[in-house]
């Protein structure tokens, strides 16, 4: 990173009662005492702020998928967005969720694979094969 | 998908041994008696066929992540990157292998939201936090 | 577009309770009688229809930016990411916000030119100049 | 960033005649005393630099669009795309054309967003509804 | 392609002069009779018509690029893109300027790896090797 | 680069036989006595490494493309991905195959203008003409 954020970092001593109840649920939520970077420069919205983490708290955890598949799916798609910060804050809340370094090297195949056929699709246009088509 | 397909299929009946043995190993490995639109397409080099289907084969079989998850992983990709060929096949081979419409929806919600907090993070420039350095 | 919607259109009168709340209210703010297909494969997840919608409700409505700027940045994204479906809607939303083809035009040629320059800049990889950090 | 610019950098006193004209011409529509590295490093094909120099001043002077509005759009390109150079150079730029903080918050909700709505109809693949349709 | 072309093409009869003389020397530059629908688009905005035509057509002949390789790059950019028109057109240009389908077929195999391993890189983060740095 | 690898590098005394085997062919194909970061982050996968050197070594080497050209087009995919470690290694590896400054400026031109002119096309959607359909 070759400079300082776009905007200030808001941290918890300076922020609005408004962005300290988001900080505090962030904490309460993951049962740590601080709260990342990507929050802090967020909080110059506070209603952005407060949608943003509500809805990835709500989307995030447990459901029909478990939360470490979900966080693999996070650092698939930074890892092919090129988003430097997300890749690492990702990487760590999966590692924190229990991925052990196979699961990563696994996943980053998967990725890599991915983007390359994607291309081979995209310049060589085969029709969609009848057999694909959703069920009705 | 408004043309022909870049180069022709080229089907099995008209296949040099070399891409007929790529086919059969595709449809032995799926338990199928027919092969899709990508591989027809790529046989026109029948080296990089296959290569890039014995190493698919290899990524997204059984290991540290089961084959659903990897499949799961190339829906996320495939998504952000918007190849329409790749979401219709790798969604329908994701079915196949047992992923339900409620885990699909979860998938998509953290796919958009991955996609959006990418370009925030982008946007603002949060240095990475020393929490999230990887361990030695 | 080739082939079917990945999940089936979810029409006003099979729909549930919850996801024809959404789709009311969707109606009553554009001041319409029908709901896009957008919003008809998303009710299979009605949580995530509804988050969706609201939270777009109230990033595209009147602030800092009038409406019509946020559609232009809308197109502006739609055509960076190359989605057809999202370039198409949001085009003919900002019309009906009042956007001229000239309007589109120059839009457009801001967008080209973005996209270029972005490329000459992660080839050649200029320092970011001292002058361009943020103010603290 | 981690290292040197690919190209190196030409400063003005250093330039040939047809580059100072461009950086001359830079100067004199910003009035300002300097030019970016982006230029320098483009320097190095002298006829490139005055194409894209010429059609920028072109495309971002004032027309249909104000030119705030225009670097707004610029910004939404370049967070897309991840371009760091291109998003501390045009934030700043929009800055210096009287964006505020509020804006640029505004600004990335919708970029956050579209990005994230770009994927989900990439994924599901509805439709474009027929009302949607450009007019003739 | 689902729709109708989001502005109308715009044909030689029912262009203006200035249009005119643009699609004029399209032909005359391509030694044919015909103008592709990409131009017939974006004739909306007859300067932008011509600056863009004007300086692709400087930028895709001769020099120290032949161009035939000046095309196989630009098939390799909309591939990545994964933009459908460009993809049809530049693969069109390439075979008239004498591309070969084992032209094509390498072309591709390239694209996919780059693809593959820019995600690789993404994900894992290893520092740019001080022997990568560019020369003074 | 804002932090450590995300994987640590695996130095080649550190390197089980399987990965040396890799390295030692690494440094043989290219007459060179070392190895770059790339090969040792994804070491912590000896069989994703074999794999992706393999294929990389095949597809890199001569054929009806030569690798300079080869080089070209991934230097055009890691630019429009924005992948900063692969727009320093392959623009290095063209340079020792005998990349001149002048073939890297006419390159880049060619990547700016086809990132360009893909946005307009999926802005505009043009349909796809006729005469750009492949031969049967």
């Amino acid at each position: 990173m070759s400079g300082k954020p776009i905007l200030p970092l808001i941290e918890y001593d300076a922020a609005s009662a408004e962005v300290r109840a988001v900080y505090d649920d962030i904490m309460a939520t993951r049962k740590s005492d601080w709260v990342n970077n990507f929050w802090k420069v967020l909080a110059h919205d506070p209603a952005h702020l407060k949608r943003t983490w509500e809805s990835l708290k709500e989307i995030m955890g447990p459901g029909a998928l478990d939360p470490l598949t979900k966080e693999l799916i996070y650092i698939a798609v930074s890892a092919t967005n090129g988003c430097e910060y997300c890749t690492y804050s990702h990487t760590a809340s999966a590692r924190a969720k229990g991925m052990t370094d196979t699961q990563l090297t696994e996943l980053l195949a998967v990725v890599g694979k991915a983007n390359e056929t994607n291309r081979l699709a995209n310049a060589l246009r085969p029709p969609v094969d009848a057999q694909f088509q959703p069920p009705d």
